[in-house]
């Protein structure tokens, strides 16, 4: 038996066809067209899905189940409530998509389906509970206990993004103030260099930027403060310890056997990954105590098509 | 068949013997005395539950599990890794207990059990997933899913209280800075009433407490604000808006079926409960979603034995 799994993006949809254990056996893909229909996209996507299953060698009769991993959220009914990058609102992707292929259809959040993935065929496989944190442009979460994902009672969990981590803090997009991704994403990054740039414009990223602040970017950033800039190191270690805070909070919380980085800042990789390993222990509660092991994703941009196709009830 | 369940607190020992439902059959006490060996605190501890067995008219063969709530945390192995209050650090509970009576011995940490109380005969009963909170001196927490408890992959999760609530804020005696108990425990609000009696010393609380700030408790503080007082008023305020803010945090972060108010600060009842209901729509990311109901804790100080006594591997 195989699954399909399809990731949702705002520019395209990745589909694979994936095995049992989480390997990718063919791949496909559609442009993301928010000028069509919901029902011509669902078209296009099932096409594609269809095509990418023939290429894999197997058959309808073969597959288990189909999941999607979209940014956003849906009910238990297969009905997207929100899912603004698509411009969908309370449709009936399981309805819809199932006119196509009659399989079990199920809908994850993408960074719940990423996290979702790393667990089953990543850094995080052969563990029963894991929190997956994409540190991007915002910061979303994916939980998974006891093996399986967990969206919550409501399907609104996971937000770790919008954990309040200062009080009357820097205002976020959703209206709140101090959300934790106004801290931990890639966002934060620049917005905190182009503040420090204020006081110092003599820093490495001013020139890397040409001096055009609009381009910069989490990575000019970390690589200033991999080359002894000041604002570079003062900007990297702030979000390492805003990082570490967050983190923290989530073992106060949750405590689960791993917490996995991902998304665009995690490509700094060891040199992220060792500052947050060594910036941790301070914060701490139960000091002598054994606690989450902090890991890189392992499976890139592939764990949405992998986390997709192991969704299940 | 019953249970046995054990309330251990640093001023006394509350036990019960308790039905399959929750509901207590018979109550016993000792008072804890951290001047005796450990060894001599169990054998007074089993001696009692004994006692209270045999006054139940149960007999041992009757005893399914014995479960015992602490305020710390404990191992796999039924060691009591921390509890500061009775002066246990690494103490074998379990097996000390079974020399008095041999059955299955579970531990939890007491805001835990008392969460797990509420969901099983309290008012989070029914649900598959709650939060519980302990608003008191400090902020303790209990994690239910799937209808188990969650104390984390290494025992160290539900420390609701050391969550990160505000960057470099407040110190807290965990050594952190900004630990969300520094802003929604009992202590909380009376810090904020003498910052506040500060600047306006006419309050009524000056009053309430005779001119000594010392014997300011959060029930003059509440009562005062109850009454218009405009600094019982101000500092009330503030509460609900940092314990709305925490509560949408563990909604964003876990979105549980119920979030549970226990603890002394609780005990204000519908004032406080209506205050955070109505400051808490604000803060939630999802707006168009059902999310948590919030409840107040309606068990008191018997979810220490019923939550004890519910404890299973």
């Amino acid at each position: 038996m195989v699954r399909i799994g399809l990731d949702v993006g705002g520019t395209g949809i990745q589909i694979g066809v994936v095995d049992q254990d989480g390997r990718i056996l063919e791949k496909g893909s559609v442009v993301t067209r928010i000028d069509l229909p919901f029902s011509e996209q669902v078209a296009q996507m099932a096409a594609c899905a269809q095509d990418t299953l023939r290429r894999s060698g197997h058959t309808l009769e073969e597959v288990e189940s189909i999941g999607a991993g979209v940014p956003g959220i849906a009910d238990e009914n297969g009905v997207v409530i929100f899912c603004t990058n698509l411009s969908w609102f309370n449709v009936p992707f399981r309805t819809e998509f199932q006119k196509y292929i009659d399989k079990p259809v199920y809908i994850g959040n993408d960074a719940t389906v990423a996290g979702l993935a790393e667990s089953v065929a990543g850094v995080s496989a052969g563990t029963s509970s894991s929190v997956f944190l994409t540190l991007g442009t915002g910061v979303g979460g994916g939980i998974v206990i006891g093996g399986k994902v967990w969206s919550g009672a409501h399907g609104v969990g996971s937000e770790v993004g919008h954990m309040t981590l200062e009080l009357d803090g820097v205002p976020c997009t959703c209206g709140n103030r101090g959300c934790l991704e106004r801290y931990c994403s890639a966002t934060a990054i620049i917005r905190m260099a182009k503040e420090q740039l204020q006081v110092h414009p003599d820093s490495k990223i001013m020139a890397d930027c040409g001096g055009d602040q609009s381009k910069i970017n989490a990575r000019m950033v970390f690589d200033a403060a991999k080359e002894g800039d000041p604002v570079g190191e003062k900007v990297f270690r702030r979000y390492v310890n805003y990082l570490a805070q967050a983190i923290n909070s989530i073992i106060c919380f949750l405590d689960p056997e791993v917490i996995v980085l991902g998304g665009g800042v995690s490509k700094a990789g060891s040199f992220l990954l060792d500052a947050v390993r060594a910036a941790l222990p301070r914060y701490i509660f139960y000091k002598q105590m054994p606690y989450a092991r902090i890991e890189l994703a392992t499976l890139g941009s592939d764990a949405g098509i992998i986390g997709a196709a192991m969704l299940q009830q």
